[in-house]
């Protein structure tokens, strides 16, 4: 792993070329041998694994339980509800043979799980009792895309989904939009992205839903990623499959139903949010490694500042930040100077170093640098009687997580754009960020704006206007105010 | 979710009627729309993540990391491991079809991940300074099973596999042992199992391996599961993959591999050990919830009961037991009468049982029933004061831990036959237990014994025989003295 070679691309100036270089030359992921499929190596894998656990939990909190359905889905099933089949078709992975045999019925990979899901609801569900079902899966889905990035849009991807079913429509609704401000708070205070959270227009929403929130982000180039998605699926699921409960009426009613997903495309986005031209700069809630120690090594000290590297690193392990051990590693490689220990972890985006030598030895401290401002300063460190100052160093953390939110937050709302004429709407739309514009709520109308500048309606901004307001492209009477920007 | 409807078949009397009924009445899992596939419901998945979290501390603490490789696999590196492709080349589903279009190559869904590891090794393995490689992912893979059963034997199923790659032979050797240790603690420790943990005979080791290390478990039909496995891999798959690095001598030399993995088959296995006929006995290592708190409910003094139930509830969790906070839940439910919520958690295995009702608020005390001998004895409790001894409650928490581990054990060694002629072996194999017997170590004579018994080697015993001991089968000098047994 020869560090010198690990000149990256500048993100401000090559966005693609950087993410790319990131993604391999920071061991996050690689190529698979299967196109569109990527590898999770280590670090990657651990950030993932960040995710699973703060969103996880979120999800837990707010009363769902974690259960897992099969991969494959026989294709009568996927057929059954008409939407649904229709959006997903064209992308599903077939297996035709197993066992040496030519399967009679051919079984999908599943793209999502709303199918096998309903039908085995429509078994367990008896009475209004056995409502609400509130079920959450971590699983790997196939979805047969042409274009592919690692993260971004892969063949197969991780993913969480969940699927719940209710007595009432309002339940339903309600759930529907917890959901979203679940996936909302867990992009802003966990990872510290800036997102726009709303509901979709009929023509982006989830095949066979009713209607469709998402929150999207803003890519540095100024296109939108859709980070998370919750459904509200109406009875057309229930429909399908006869997912009936007899109610406290003694009548059999249909239930509501809706589902909700993140997938680890969302790691794209955090990659490509908090970065800089050194590389990854990770928000410390979701850091795999959250302090790195490096130390500063000449022949005549090399053993007391290993020594007191080590002794720091097993000092800080049994400390705390945001209510978790804190999460640190002390890069001891002896043949490896400093400066390129630095390059690397800055290139892998852990928030906070920490530099010890015999000098700082000397003064009682360690230099503490916060990766996204190279903000240097001493943290008083009493190596014999093992005291540090963890409220400063805990402290620097929440400041990298906070700023970088801030930053996040700062670059979205300057590049809104409210604009009023088509005019201005290109130019908005066209490389330099989201319009903020009247629509006049038809399809046709998205699609002509689609048609001439690839960007389409993000998500609807809250409430509907009076009418008075002129859509920004055909001048008709406006229904919504919309988000607009080109996507991935 | 009628408790009354749940009787289940007796263990004592009807093993396989029994399994099904704790797995389908206790609602740990359902058969999924697919053939030979399950569905994880709530309770059993639940079982599972705890396997997860307490397998994968200790695979995370003996140095190895998480990582996640594709789920498809081209056919034509499924190939280059002629012996690996033997094996698992009638077992797998093939993705044909993708995005509307046949494939110009099938995909494999992996059966088993060595093949698309060793393409990605080969490509990140530069000098003997990137070894080892201590990898491990928990993923589903999918093998064409015919006969199934929900968690011993499925198309889908789940677990994890881990893969190393060495600079030298004895290290490789030394890994595939350390893991055989970790699944034997694993299972003992934290599953109360027993099981004997060895070597494998030829006929029955892994497809590619050199070597196969394997823990087994009896189950009460006196039949043997396999519960893990750890292979050797030698250097067949790094041949196959090209897996070389520079060493520093200067020289390019092959890696040495091994793979390991534990499956959900395992908890097939500890739901076998550990049941009665009133259902489930999970031990509270693996439990998901360790404690059920049932208040016995009247009329004039349910408010107070049902408070005070729920700050227990608060109390406990509050509270560790095996140095996690404790798992437990208040069952509130007013419309249930206490006898069915004893049977309701029995059948799932709840390990304590807490009953508290007025006469035990007036005692200030609750009654505690430990799941396996259902003793019952008074835990003081004082309300007011918030006052409960936890030491005594843990107590019984590895009191159950303890005793299911040891008549586990008991029961295992009772049912090893030594047998010095083969009628006594077929008697021992044929419903009573594992025949421990000489063997002249030829894949001639293990046919053979398979042949007239259905019985194999499960594990070989350590050591080589003098060879003055006479094969039970053959007569010949025996190489090894052997496990033997029918199996799942």
């Amino acid at each position: 792993m020869d560090i010198e070679a690990k000149h990256i691309a500048k993100r401000s100036e090559n966005l693609s070329d950087w993410y790319t270089d990131v993604i391999l030359k920071g061991e996050l992921a690689d190529y698979a041998p299967v196109r569109g499929c990527m590898v999770y190596r280590e670090y990657g894998y651990a950030i993932w694994e960040r995710v699973k656990k703060l969103l996880g939990q979120r999800i837990i909190d707010a009363g769902h339980s974690d259960v897992y359905y099969p991969l494959l889905i026989p294709k009568s099933l996927l057929m059954k509800e008409a939407a649904h089949i229709e959006g997903f078709s064209p992308e599903v992975a077939w297996v035709t043979i197993g066992g040496g045999e030519k399967l009679a019925e051919p079984l999908a990979i599943r793209p999502t799980s709303e199918v096998i899901i309903g039908t085995m609801w429509a078994k367990w569900i008896g009475s209004y009792r056995d409502l609400p079902i509130l079920q959450n899966q971590w699983a790997n889905v196939v979805r047969w895309e042409k274009a592919t990035r690692p993260f971004l849009r892969t063949l197969e991807f991780l993913w969480q989904e969940g699927h719940t079913a209710h007595r009432t429509e309002d339940e339903a609704r309600e759930e529907t939009r917890l959901i979203l401000d679940i996936y909302r708070d867990f992009a802003v205070d966990d990872l510290s992205m800036a997102v726009l959270a709303g509901k979709k227009s009929e023509s982006e929403k989830f095949a066979g839903a009713v209607e469709t929130y998402a929150i999207e982000g803003m890519m540095p180039d100024g296109k939108a990623l859709q980070c998370g998605t919750s459904h509200f699926l109406g009875q057309n699921f229930a429909k399908a499959f006869e997912i009936k409960f007899l109610d406290d009426d003694n009548t059999e009613k249909l239930v509501w139903t809706t589902s909700w997903g993140v997938s680890h495309r969302i790691v794209g986005g955090l990659i490509m949010q908090h970065g800089d031209d050194n590389g990854l700069i990770l928000p410390p809630r979701v850091a795999p490694t959250q302090v790195v120690i490096v130390p500063i090594l000449y022949d005549e000290t090399k053993t007391q500042v290993l020594e007191a590297a080590e002794k720091l690193r097993l000092l800080l392990k049994s400390h705390s930040a945001f209510d978790e051990p804190i999460r640190v590693l002390a890069d001891l490689d002896e043949n490896t100077k400093p400066g390129f220990k630095f390059s690397k972890w800055e290139l892998k985006g852990v928030p906070v170093r920490l530099e010890i030598g015999p000098k700082d030895l000397a003064k009682s401290q360690v230099m503490a640098v916060t990766r996204d401002n190279r903000n240097k300063r001493a943290l008083s460190f009493d190596l014999g009687a093992g005291a540090f100052k963890f409220d400063e160093l805990t402290g620097l953390l929440a400041g990298v997580q906070e700023r970088l939110r801030e930053r996040a937050s700062q670059e979205l709302s300057s590049r809104l754009y409210k604009v009023e004429s088509f005019d201005e709407f290109k130019e908005a739309v066209m490389g330099k960020g989201f319009a903020v514009a009247a629509w006049d709520g038809t399809d046709e109308t998205e699609a002509a704006v689609k048609e001439a500048t690839s960007a389409t309606v993000r998500v609807l901004k809250k409430g509907v206007t009076s009418g008075k307001v002129a859509c920004v492209y055909s001048g008709r009477p406006a229904r919504y105010v919309a988000y607009w920007g080109q996507s991935y």
